[in-house]
């Protein structure tokens, strides 16, 4: 079947508004390692896809998948051997304050209840987040999702900060005074919650700022946000559903930013595409919530479930997936840097492990941006087969957050055709 | 392992919170068809449990999964044909007013979706539920899990009503006068919130009502209960988690009442395991939601969530698996009632298909329920190696709700096994 057909079948049963990528979508129907194939046998390496974290398809964890598929699949109110040992696994990667874990299936499910668990424990409803930020879409969570409401956020429980940036500073401020007026915004939050009766609950914000476009964190932000938020009573809770996993090049995006938090929230990559996600805290934090809550996850944790996670853990490990979204993540970084000296679109070049977001910009000076040659950008990418996407506030950063496994030999093929991708634009004197 | 350090070892990571069965958790290892196996080797007939609802590690699913998980497992962003075939296919099954699927991961998920829609589209926010209700656990869905909450709401955008019930009704009434009365009960709390400023947004109930114990629902009450929330502009919510797919002996639960609903919620059997769920509505309201909301569900309706799911709606029909839920079920329901004339614990059989609810009661008259007996059936089932469960507000019912491959000789065993447990209880004059 025609791309035109199978869109129009699609398209009377779930809505022209089901999101789809690129002017004219891509038809996928294989994937391998850091390769997708669309219908007609194209081949395209993926720079986007965060989720197949360590290869599409990959035949360890499928062989893991198969093998408990076919031996049970059920809840978790029977003894199991799987759920027990993958939380053991996973919990070994944490502080050790942070001990106790509770799977579900979606990162909106983990930061739901993380919210959840913040309200119980602390008698009060206010969330603090950023004003570009996205957690996931059950009624709560896109509350604060602010990158979906113009900055906004919905109903008088949530506040945004404006988003900590270094690169389009608040008040052209700069250093360690920069980190002290983005963490003032959140004392500021704070009172104002108080005031209203409202009180804190907690911070929710992933530690790199993924969805806010992975700006360069002021410095000492985190730590300053979150002595405030600890000091009026408040939870800090981290979304690593991007961040997490090796993504970084370190097991977990908040490793650096000087700040144990009280929840972490996990998803996406936990499973490498199977429905698995996870909220971790202390024991106390959890046997709170559980003993009020009484909260139960059919699918959470099923067998199935935890042996995917098991497996992705198995290979982050195995193939010392970690250091490579270091080594990956800093060579494509330099390449880019150099990119950068060659096209004057590229304003700012962002890296934590493997995920990079490029800021184009129509002046380097007044950093305006330009979001028209980022859609171009990532069209010509895809024409020449390498898939990538967009972020930022204007749509105008490129991101690119591919599955871990990505080779110096892949980066260089994305860097090539980045290079002529920039080259076609400015020839064509589009700008 | 033996089970006591696998619990004590999932007690230090999962904590005392997480529910597990039984007095003593069983250890489950396997699982084939209607059985499960725990780790000493002991067989279980499970008539618990309704998930793995075409039977455990059905190996046409199992095949479909398999084969999908090694191909390709990506989001919904690009053109894939199984969730457009699988969208179709499913929405055949409905009345033609109900046109568009949006796929998620869990029940709580399309509860929370569907909640999130009835108040897009009426700008209220009343939510009218039964007193005895489940419908999933995000923080939204959870103000209306009255069953948690000593029958009561959280919050004041819901309401409940006293469950429809035939069994213990309402101010003793019977047929037509007591269906009026539930409805009545429906048109009071929309006027309470039109009187609060709240206004109603949709009622919100499983049309089997099956976890308030499959209640014989009066007579009219869901038609007139439907025509004052329609009358009040609100919508119609059918949550389809338990009921559909096969379970009451016909597609969907809702099909017997009478009633088009506007949203129907799905979950817990759409992939016998895997974590799929959904929500379908007309296409009008989908779009407008969808328009509004920017909604994306990362593992929502990936390939292998459609692939399972395709295939579990391939084994129903080719198997016929719902007409053996309406004669097995048929079947069942003519033992208990045998049952029930020898064993006086037995107040009241209620079944739809093979979901199946056995009210225990101290006496027939006064219809005091019978928990402790209730508890020591399901352990003496347990030992006589079928499974079961507890239900209603007083847990003095038995559920049962077994794969819908159950076989006449399943019901058989399950039978026999119940005679003895009813049997050797009364003698050991517990009672």
């Amino acid at each position: 079947m025609n791309n035109n057909e199978l869109l129009a079948r699609r398209y009377k049963v779930m809505g022209e508004y089901a999101p789809l990528f690129y002017d004219k979508p891509i038809h996928i129907v294989k994937g391998e390692g850091v390769w997708l194939y669309d219908a007609e046998g194209k081949k395209y390496l993926d720079m986007y896809n965060n989720v197949p974290t360590v290869g599409h398809c990959h035949p360890y964890v499928v062989k893991r998948i198969t093998e408990q598929v076919q031996t049970l699949n059920v809840h978790t109110r029977y003894l199991h051997e799987t759920i027990v040992e993958y939380s053991e696994r996973l919990l070994s990667t944490f502080d050790k304050s942070l001990n106790m874990l509770v799977m579900t299936c979606t990162g909106s499910e983990s930061n739901d209840i993380a919210i959840r668990m913040a309200r119980e424990h602390t008698g009060k409803m206010g969330i603090i987040c950023t004003d570009d930020a996205y957690h996931g879409n059950t009624t709560v969570v896109d509350e604060i999702a602010t990158q979906f409401h113009q900055g906004q956020v919905k109903g008088c429980n949530v506040k945004s900060i404006p988003t900590p940036d270094s690169y389009r500073p608040l008040g052209g401020l700069t250093g360690k005074a920069l980190g002290l007026a983005y963490a003032n915004k959140v004392k500021q939050a704070i009172d104002e919650f108080n005031t209203e009766g409202i009180g804190l609950a907690a911070m929710l914000i992933c530690p790199i700022l993924a969805n806010e476009s992975l700006p360069d964190i002021p410095e000492q932000f985190i730590q300053l946000a979150a002595k405030h938020v600890r000091d009026a009573g408040g939870l800090v809770i981290f979304d690593e559903v991007q961040a997490g996993f090796g993504r970084t090049g370190r097991m977990w995006g908040h490793e650096k930013t000087g700040v144990v938090p009280d929840i972490v929230t996990l998803g996406k990559p936990m499973g490498n595409g199977h429905p698995v996600a996870g909220v971790v805290s202390s024991a106390k934090l959890m046997d709170e919530f559980r003993s009020r809550a009484e909260y139960f996850n059919t699918f959470g944790g099923n067998p199935v479930s935890a042996a995917a996670a098991l497996a992705v853990l198995d290979v982050i490990e195995n193939e010392d997936l970690i250091e490579n979204s270091q080594q990956i993540g800093s060579y494509l970084k330099e390449g880019l840097a150099q990119l950068k000296a060659k096209h004057s679109l590229i304003g700012d070049v962002r890296q934590r492990g493997l995920f990079i977001v490029v800021d184009l910009v129509l002046d380097a000076k007044s950093k305006e941006p330009a979001p028209e040659a980022a859609h171009a950008i990532v069209e010509s990418m895809k024409r020449q087969g390498v898939l990538l996407s967009k972020t930022g506030v204007a749509r105008s950063a490129l991101k690119m957050r591919p599955p871990i496994v990505f080779s110096q030999e892949n980066a260089y093929q994305a860097l090539s055709a980045l290079d002529h991708a920039f080259t076609e634009l400015s020839q064509k004197g589009k700008l």
